[in-house]
């Protein structure tokens, strides 16, 4: 039993989907950042964590969401989830630096 | 006490603050798609969630990380997280049009 699909239902889909790959490709971008920095840190000791850096991307983050229409609560939990994989990122780089001869 | 900030930290943390900005827009541009849809859903009395759609847009975005170099772990999380919101706001949706007279 399928029904036809709704044709802007499909169009919407296609939109989403071509955002879905430019955020995927921004993200893995982002993270080649996040990867050098997680370097950086393990080689000049510097913790994980910059709760002073992530309180003020918080806020900006939230300003730029106010601006563009986005839930600000949202582009809050957008970043403490990215945060969350960026520090597991760098803990893991730090034990591998740690476990190096 | 403070120390000066690394050159090559504070080069990528701009980076990384430029990404976060496209990011932010590209996710209002995709909640702005997904509202439209879940005004076509609740008009069509279509459910919010679509387990089979999911399952392609898993697979899809599992690729694309694979191909820019993505955790696809991390993509498919991704894609949970976003449309965790998605179906709370088609849900919301739902509820304000059928409080309507």
């Amino acid at each position: 039993m399928t029904t036809a699909p709704d044709p802007e239902l499909l169009e919407l889909r296609e939109s989403i989907d071509n955002f879905d790959a430019a955020l995927i490709h921004l993200l893995a971008e982002r993270f080649k950042c996040t990867k050098r920095v997680g370097e950086l840190k393990a080689v000049k000791g510097l913790p994980a964590a910059d709760p002073a850096r992530e309180q003020r991307q918080i806020a900006r983050l939230r300003a730029l969401a106010v601006e563009s229409k986005l839930d600000p609560d949202f582009a809050e939990k957008f970043l403490n989830f990215i945060v969350r994989e960026v520090i597991r990122h760098h803990e893991e780089i730090k034990t591998a630096s740690a476990a190096k001869p």
